[in-house]
Formats: C-alpha cells, sequence, structure tokens
C-alpha cells in the first residue's frame, strides 16, 4: 500500500468527522458584503486557522486594509515543490430568504437525485471547496507525517465582493508567497463523472449607477409632464445597453479581444455541449445572448453585461402615483482576456453620461457612481510542470482525462496571481453547474465532495 | 349680522377644538393600498360618522365589495339645494419613513414660512380638507340649528387605491345619491391668495408589468450569455417608452385627444405661470415633458407615462452578481379628455408583448399585467347653477375673482359622478402645489385650513 493509499483509506474511515467540520464552517454567516456581518468573518477565519494547526500548519490571521486574511504555511521534505493554496471563507448574501428550503446557515444532508448533498450558503462557494483541501492537508499530516510539498496557504474574507484588499496584502508580501504554481478550488466539473482543468476564465467588473432629479418624490399628476423621471431616465439610459443583436453598445466594448485559438474552438465543438439542456435545466428554451457565436464562444470567450438589480419609487402592494426622486442600478460586466476593465468602466460612465443627455430635462440629473471594481479575463499557460500531476491525479481518481475548458465566472484573483507573483493556476474544481451558487438553495454533491478530498489527496501524493 | 357672519365667527372661535379633531383624525394610519391596515381603515369611517352624527346628520358605516363607505344626510329646509359631498378617508403608504422628519402618523402643527402648518400623512389629502367641510357643517348646526342645504355625503376609502368599489356602490344605489351639484375638495389653490376652480381635469391609468425568465436566480458568469435577464429586458422594454421629444411611443396613445379651446389657452397664458419657479422648488431646472406644448398645456392638457416603481435582483450593499429570476414595474400614464383608458391599457399590453419578441430570448419570458385600473380625464361644465355661489364665496372670502384652472392631477369621481349621476363637480380645494401630498413630510398650511373652513361655510350660506 503506497502512502497516498494510506491517505485516501484514512479520508473514506474519517468522512463523518469531516462532514461536521465542514457542517461547523458552514454555521458561521460569513457574509462580506454585509458589515453587519464582520464578526462572523473574523470567526470563519480563526475557524479556519485552527483547521490548518491542527494539520500540522503553522497559521497567522493577518491584518488587510479590510477584512483579514489567513497564512498559513507547513513544514515540507527538502526539495518538495512550492505551491500557493487560495481559497476563501466569506460567502454570498443568502437573500431572498423566502426561497430557500431550509435556513442558509443550518446545513443540512438531503437525499437528491445523486446522492446525498449539503445544502448551505458557501456549501460548494468555497467553503465547501476549501474543506477538500483541508481534509487532504489533515489526512496526509495524520497518515504521513508530513505533506509532500511546500504549501502556502492564502484565506481571504472579501472574494465576494470583488477582493479589494487581497492584492495590496499580496503585493506588500510578494516573497512570503513565492511558489511554483497556485491551487484553486473554486470552479466546476464538467459534469459528475468528467473532472476538467480551466485554461480560460473570464473577468468582471462591476459598477453602481445612481440617478437623481427632484428633491423629492413628487405627486405624478401635479408634476407629470414637467418633471423629470428618475426610473424613466434610468431605464432609458440602460435600456439601450445592447441591440436587437444582443450586442453591447458601450463604445470601446469589444476593443482588443483575443479570440479562442482554432485548436481550442475546435476542442469545445468536440465537447458537445448540449444548449437545449442547459437553458432546459432554467426553464428557458432560447439562448438570450450575442448572435453569431456558439453557446461555449458566448459562455467562455464573449463578453457580457448584466444587470444584476433595479430599484426605486414604490414597491409595495397596489399602486402609488409618484414620480421618485431617485433611481438606482448594479450593473456587472463578465470580460475575456484583452479587454481592458479599466477602459470599459470608463466607457460605462461616458456612455451613461452621453445617454443622459439625450433625455428631456436629463441635464437637471444627478449621476454618480459607485461600488466600482473588478479585473480581466485570464488564459493560463499550460505548459507549467504541475500540471502533469494535476491531471494524473483526476485521471487516477475518475478513470478518465480531465477536460481542458473554459470558465464563464470570474477568479480574479488567477489573473492577480499572474500579474504580481508571476503564477500559472491549477484550478482543481469540483462544482457542478447546478450548484446554485450565489442563489438559494445552494448545495454541493457529497460525491463529489468525497472525489475532491480524494483528487487533492492524490494530487499531493503524485508531487512527492 | 348675517346667519353666515355668525357661522364665520364661530368658526373662528372654535380654531382649537377644530385642531384638535383634526389631529385625531390624522393619528388614524388608514393605508388603503395596504392590506394590514384594514382595522385603521375601519376605525376612519367611524370616527367620519361620528363628527357627522354630531354635525345633526344621520350617518351610516355602508359595506361595499372593498372598503366601507361612510353615507350621511342631513334634515334641510323645504327646497334647498341638494348636493353630494365626497371624499375619502384613507391616504397613501407614508414611505420612505426615513425621510420624514416626523412620524407621519403623529400630525404636529409647526411653524412655516407661511405660518403654522399640520405635518402628517394625511394632512390635506383628503383628511385635511374633508375637515373644511365637517368643521363648516358643525358650525351651520351648532350656530343656525340646520344647515341650508340638503346633504348627502360619501366618504370612500380607497381613493388611494383608485376606488375600485365606489362605482359599484354608487350605481347600486344611485336613488340615494341624486342631487344638484357635486362638492369635492381634494384640489389646489392657484396660490395661497388666490383660489380656483378646476374646470379640466386629467385621468390617470395604471398597471404592474411582472417579467419572469429563468426559473431562478442565476450566476451572471455561469449563465451570462446564454440565459435571458428579465431585468435587461424589461429595462429595455420600458427604456422605450419614450422618444428623444418625450413622445410617448405606445401605438394610439395620442387617438382622440380634445385639445384645449384657443379660450382655455388664452386664459392659461394670461395666467403667466412661472415654470422656472415651478421646477426650481423641486431643485429642477429644465422641463422634461413632450416637446412643443408650453408649461400647463403638458400639465393640463397632454398625456404622460411615468414610472411609479420598478425593482428587481439585489439591491442591498456591494455587489452581486446575480441574474435575477424576475423584474418588476408600475406605470402610471395620465390622461386627458377623450383617451379611452381601456384601449391604452389593452395598447400599453399589446406594446409590451411586441417589445419582448425584439429581444434575443425574450420569447422565453413569462410577461403578466396586475393591479389594472383607472378613469379618463374631464371636463366640467361651468353652466351649473351652483357655479355663482361657488364662485361668489371664494371672492367673499378672498377679495378676489377664483381662477379656472386645469388639473394635472385625477379625481376620477369627478368623471364617475358626471357618468353614473349626471353630476357636474365643484371642486372647492384648498391646498398648494408645496403641499408634498403622497411625498414624506405632507401638510397644510393653517391658512388655508382656516379659509378653507370659512369658504365652505360661506358657500352654504350663499345657497339659503
Amino acid at each position: 500500500m503506497t502512502k497516498t493509499d494510506q491517505v485516501l483509506a484514512a479520508l473514506d474511515a474519517g468522512l463523518d468527522s469531516a462532514l461536521a467540520r465542514w457542517q461547523a464552517f458552514l454555521r458561521i454567516p460569513s457574509i462580506s458584503a454585509n458589515p453587519a456581518h464582520g464578526e462572523d468573518c473574523a470567526r470563519a477565519a480563526a475557524w479556519a486557522a485552527a483547521r490548518l494547526t491542527e494539520a500540522g500548519f503553522t497559521a497567522e490571521i493577518r491584518p488587510t486594509r479590510g477584512l483579514p486574511c489567513v497564512v498559513a504555511r507547513n513544514r515540507a521534505p527538502e526539495g518538495a515543490p512550492r505551491l500557493l493554496y487560495y481559497g476563501h471563507y466569506d460567502v454570498q448574501p443568502p437573500d431572498p430568504l423566502e426561497l430557500w428550503a431550509s435556513p442558509p446557515f443550518e446545513p443540512v444532508l438531503v437525499e437528491g437525485p445523486r446522492g446525498p448533498r449539503m445544502v448551505a450558503r458557501g456549501a460548494v462557494d468555497d467553503k465547501g471547496q476549501v474543506m477538500l483541501w483541508l481534509e487532504a492537508f489533515r489526512a496526509w499530516h495524520e497518515t504521513a507525517g508530513h505533506i509532500p510539498a511546500q504549501i502556502t496557504v492564502v484565506l481571504e474574507g472579501e472574494e465576494e465582493v470583488g477582493s479589494p484588499s487581497l492584492e495590496p496584502f499580496i503585493a506588500a508580501n510578494a516573497a512570503e508567497f513565492a511558489a511554483d504554481a497556485a491551487v484553486i478550488s473554486d470552479t466546476n466539473m464538467w459534469d459528475i463523472d468528467t473532472p476538467a482543468l480551466a485554461t480560460r476564465l473570464r473577468g468582471v467588473i462591476y459598477i453602481q449607477i445612481d440617478l437623481k432629479g427632484p428633491t423629492r418624490d413628487l405627486h405624478s399628476g401635479l408634476f407629470g409632464g414637467s418633471a423629470l423621471n428618475p426610473i424613466n431616465a434610468l431605464t432609458a439610459i440602460l435600456g439601450r445597453l445592447h441591440d436587437a443583436e444582443g450586442r453591447v453598445q458601450i463604445p470601446g466594448f469589444y476593443d482588443g479581444i483575443v479570440p479562442p485559438s482554432a485548436e481550442e474552438l475546435a476542442q469545445w465543438r468536440a465537447i458537445g455541449f448540449d444548449e437545449a439542456a442547459f437553458l432546459g435545466a432554467i426553464g428557458l428554451a432560447h439562448p438570450a445572448g450575442e448572435a453569431g457565436f456558439s453557446a461555449l464562444e458566448r459562455l467562455w470567450a464573449r463578453p457580457t453585461a448584466d444587470l444584476n438589480g433595479i430599484w426605486g419609487g414604490y414597491q409595495g402592494p397596489g399602486s402609488k402615483t409618484v414620480i421618485a426622486a431617485e433611481a438606482h442600478a448594479k450593473l456587472t460586466c463578465r470580460l475575456v482576456p484583452g479587454q481592458d476593465p479599466k477602459r470599459i468602466l470608463a466607457g460605462i460612465k461616458q456612455w451613461v453620461r452621453d445617454q443622459l443627455h439625450t433625455i428631456p430635462g436629463g441635464a437637471d440629473a444627478k449621476l454618480s457612481f459607485s461600488g466600482e471594481g473588478g479585473g480581466p479575463g485570464t488564459e493560463i499557460a499550460l505548459t507549467n510542470p504541475l500540471f502533469t500531476p494535476a491531471r494524473a491525479a483526476l485521471r487516477a481518481e475518475y478513470g478518465r482525462d480531465p477536460l481542458l475548458i473554459g470558465m464563464g465566472g470570474s477568479i480574479p484573483v488567477v489573473e492577480m496571481f499572474k500579474r504580481v507573483l508571476g503564477l500559472d493556476s491549477l484550478m482543481l474544481g469540483f462544482g457542478l453547474d447546478d450548484d446554485q451558487i450565489h442563489s438559494p438553495n445552494e448545495k454541493f454533491e457529497l460525491r463529489c465532495f468525497k472525489h475532491g478530498m480524494r483528487s487533492h489527496a492524490r494530487f499531493l501524493g503524485a508531487l512527492g
């Protein structure tokens, strides 16, 4: 029996205690977007640091200019490969609460069509995925007395609000984070039987648009026809965001895009992506994106502009004949490699201003922007030597080669690690597309959890 | 000393008790839009019925298919003119609460630039204005032993939600409400020194638009570019509501409009309306309405389309990269004489459907409409003989002739009384444009209150 086999047996035998630890982590409502949960975020960091200590790490809670980071380091055999493990202990807000079948911070293991699944906010994103390598570390430490890699862990608490403090923290302490590659578990498998390694990630930018008109709410009879209506105006502006072909109308939006290579496109075609099933699972039949591209191109290689929230005026029962004093919207754009986030944010602001001036009375509106942030899309070099043990580990665990895919979601840390530390990232992700991350009833399949822990343990074994 | 003079003296002497009664009425949060306030609405009706009883009326609380009506009748001298007094005891919702300087249902008399003013939800609309004639009735009853008119009172509780039950109730009991004219106090003076009689009222229609897309909230990275975003779609549709000249784009919207006569237009020009001051008072400088019309035409003789509320997705702090499952908006249109509300409501629905089909993926959206209602604009005949004592009473109280004006707001009951009962309405209103009805810090000037009670008392005296 190899050391790796012993570690895998220990993981299988210790599953119940791993589940208990996972649930304890999920019970902490570490919602970074809401300052009222600052204490909970600190508790989540301390919890993770304690688990790392149990796995033989020296762990510290390190202040940043925002929520703290957990930084931990193990003692490794001489000459072992150096890996930077990254994850986040914060979670998305759970609202709308009324759509949850069980309270979001009371994790429950329920039977689903593919066996048991854990349901809770953060079940997969990213507490569940962080647990995979925490448990692999613990099993190596307890079974073999060491982990066959020189590991630095950085766990941040602001991923769900755009990681405003992580880059300054990493840049100021770059020497501590030197490594041969980064390892990140925050992505999905291709399907429950097929692992995947991501080679292309979309970036994201976000911005809130606030439009104020009259100094107070007005009666629509006494003022309608003369007074600027901020909801009308904001709707008129943002209604022009796309043309009839689904193309974003912000000038320069598509500048510099690096199209996928012919080889990538060929591989994506070979995947045989079932768009009808993909859309059918969410109750849709017609793709809503940009005309002239395949489904995977639209998801992995084309940028988007989505309004994530809009509000203003009366939202209660019945009618209220009011002209509201203000209106608001939240916008995010997914970006692809080649697009410059700063130029696009500037372009959005200029475009909104320009549109406003075409609206009768728009000159009176007070327009402001807030909460800007984000990062570019990224390509990941598959030539890094640490990709070989990762592919081998996944092949051994699943009996098939991992697919090399793009990702529609954004993991800005991948781009940042490349830019600031010069590191490629191994995206060892075990989520599924239907995990409902950022939505009510977020879940993680127990089957994915078990194979995920084992894949991480195998990967570490393959390094030794 | 004439009887009228004695009544006016009694009103002046009894001001403090009248203020106490007014405040008691305002303390009842009779918000018709919110079913949780049904008990409060019943309390407000009972309160008003008790005051009418004290003024010599036989008063009843009458059930309707919605909130109850108060119906009351006095014993009048033989051959006295027959008047139908209408008002409403319900009020608008008070939100946003944080913008009130004092709690909306704790009325306070505060010093303003034009003397004391009552601040509360309903201070003027319509509890304050109803108090004017309740107090005039009381003073005539207590001073002269009778009121010199055969009066029927109908006080409804659903005006702020579009009076869905009033017309069936009036139509089913039309004989009870036979009269020579209706009297309504729910409108404004020209300014604090100049009374006005309205001869033209805009109508209003309202409708809520609900758009549902995917079966659940989605991650904008995993689905953005393929899944229909209901906020994007609703914004794209409603953003097309006006063209760059401020003209409403719904087909047939302007059909049948009766333009004001040359004489009306000449009178409106002579008023010398100060649009800069009108807009300046609400922090605006540029008119936002339809191009090619004067300010008073836009307010009194042109229709509008205003979004009164819009909502969907994440509205909290920070960002949330979600594609929301649904989006909603509330729309009202002010109508002018000649426009057909039913045809326009049907036109809006067809137009929204047509727009939806131009949007990529729009075929998947579930579109629904709710809360439809409203009524047409109205012209009022100035040939009714009861206009003469009304004009005389206002002239006597204010020392100047009342202006004959249009009204931008909608009082659908005026159109309904004309259509169902054949009655012209005298609009004896004492509000001011800056009373902030439907807004935080609604107020009624004490000076308007005093002269309003006295004007009503004089009008009754002029009938005798």
